[in-house]
């Protein structure tokens, strides 16, 4: 199983996913901006895989400013911390990483002396605790499965989109490793083809079986009654469990509730945000019209035609049948579920 | 306005549509081999185009019939009949066009001697036809569309995939003329494409203002409210209303209801198939793994992924608001409404 972004003593190492799956390269980060632009070029994506990349790029962030006495510690560490957070709006994993990582370092004096290595330990420890609660989630999850269960997933939410396991297939990893999975259908998840380039090459090398399907196949095959349940990742929910997620995966929720197939969302308790009290208020990122136009360099549409490239979209709650966190199995109503994860969470880290 | 499939007295021409946006290439067909041929790789396909194709390759049929006295002439005919069927599955006016280009060579005798003229003369009576009924769906389904409409369209129901003029594509025609377009929200329709490579096309040669996005987006915009109505075609109508269309159809009519969004099916009698009952009796096509592993040639996914492929899905009547044809809007219930389509078909032609 991968881990795709590693500490690696004084410089970050992260499994380029642009080149999924022709090509298994790896870029080394020695800064936080090159950091930066790797998240913001989707060369490392998921949101606690971008949460984790994060955390290491504020520890790269600290290494010249311990160096440097003419710098203001706090004003350059606020400055990796914003243009880390300036790179994707949509999961909230990232922003909760980089404000952790600030307050360690604050924590640990305004010198910025001891940064480097505080915030070296700090990463790391984002990192194991995120293969942790995937662990966990996988396990949780996979006691919600039946035997012989046939699984849709959309977009990829496996190890490449976490620090290691991953969310959604952390439960599929957890399943088939008690012998409780049959078939996983993959949605290929255009535009970017997260399903077809990730999660069919991470569900190739467990020997997980597995078929891949066009987006909009997904239906049909619900109503066929040809699949059990529905489990997927989430970027960022909402005190009341609505869910942001990749483009589509409120598509998917709606044809599982039509056609009473339970929906999952599996994901760490770093990926809620209790601030927002619906999923109104989470920012949408809109990418470029050429990722609809084009795929893999190739243009589809005639010369000039104009597209949309919302990258996500929000799932109402009332379509998610459970949240799947490290800390158990969260059932409506989300308000009060959602809220013991979030305080379990506090209680553990102060 | 294009018109895909031509009679051009001894042969028939097709502009081939595996090749567009890219390129405009005619071929052409002298045989019925070669008219079946193009249908089996979809260099002409469309339900009411294929049906006229297949009538105009019956004609060239009748050709070798009237010049070789050693042949039986209908076992010929037949013969031609069987192989231009044995080439798709699912659209129903392929058999529609088949069987009536039989019966009107059986009505000229049975010497076969006439066959290549009136068998002419049919062939491009039902494309005329074909013309004709989608410019009165187009009539019909503009009185459906309220002012500064924002339609959404699956898969290609265009001029390509008709004779001319088009079924979804015709009603957006009609409204365009009258002023009342805002916007196309066109689905790429994976996996072939139909949505990014044709509709997208024809929309452009006629000035009307469109979107392009992927399949899996169109239930996000359903959602906004960014939408105000669902236009689609049809590949075979059951008595009780039920349609098979393209992949994803049944999707997109799901997240319609779901939003209260009124869904529509565009489609010429030549549709109806009141033989069955319900969509359960429909053959679906199954294709190529390859198509949804590759794209344009590119391998998208791992080499050895395994996939699926039906290239069609059954939408339950209950999602369908209406269904247009050329004798105006049919509405539920379905059983008595599509009964004075087809009643009224059956006058006209006797």
């Amino acid at each position: 199983m991968i881990h795709p972004v590693r500490w690696q003593g004084d410089h970050v190492s992260l499994i380029d996913q642009t080149r999924l799956p022709v090509a298994e390269v790896w870029i080394r980060c020695d800064t936080w901006q090159e950091v930066a632009a790797a998240i913001r070029h989707m060369q490392v994506r998921g949101a606690p895989a971008i949460g984790a990349a994060a955390a290491m790029g504020m520890a790269l962030a600290a290494r010249p400013i311990a160096a440097d006495s003419t710098l203001n510690p706090l004003d350059a560490l606020l400055a990796a911390q914003q243009g880390l957070a300036a790179t994707r709006p949509t999961a909230v994993n990232l922003f909760w990483a980089l404000e952790r990582m600030t307050r360690r370092a604050v924590a640990a004096g305004s010198s910025g002396s001891d940064w480097a290595t505080v915030l070296t330990e700090e990463a790391c420890l984002i990192h194991d605790e995120d293969v942790a609660m995937c662990r966990a989630i996988g396990d949780f999850g996979a006691g919600l499965l039946p035997a012989g269960a046939r699984i849709l997933t959309h977009c990829n939410a496996g190890a490449l989109a976490t620090a290691g396991y991953g969310t959604a297939l952390g439960v599929v990893r957890s399943a088939h490793a008690q012998g409780k999975v049959s078939l996983v259908y993959v949605d290929e998840t255009r535009p970017w083809m997260q399903g077809a380039r990730l999660t069919a090459w991470e569900l190739r090398q467990e020997g997980i079986e597995h078929r891949l399907i066009a987006d909009n196949m997904a239906g049909h095959f619900l109503h066929r009654g040809a699949i059990d349940c529905v489990i997927v990742g989430a970027d960022r929910i909402a005190a009341n469990g609505d869910v942001a997620n990749k483009i589509g995966t409120y598509s998917v929720a709606v044809l599982a509730k039509e056609n009473g197939i339970p929906f999952f969302v599996a994901a760490p308790s770093s990926t809620l945000d209790l601030s927002l009290t619906t999923g109104d208020g989470i920012p949408i990122e809109e990418r470029s019209e050429d990722e609809v136009t084009h795929l893999a360099g190739h243009r589809i549409a005639p010369e000039g035609t104009r597209a949309m490239n919302p990258a996500f979209d929000v799932t109402p709650a009332r379509y998610v049948s459970a949240i799947i966190t490290e800390a158990g199995v969260m059932r409506p109503p989300y308000e009060a579920s959602l809220a013991t994860v979030a305080g379990a969470r506090l209680k553990a880290t102060t």
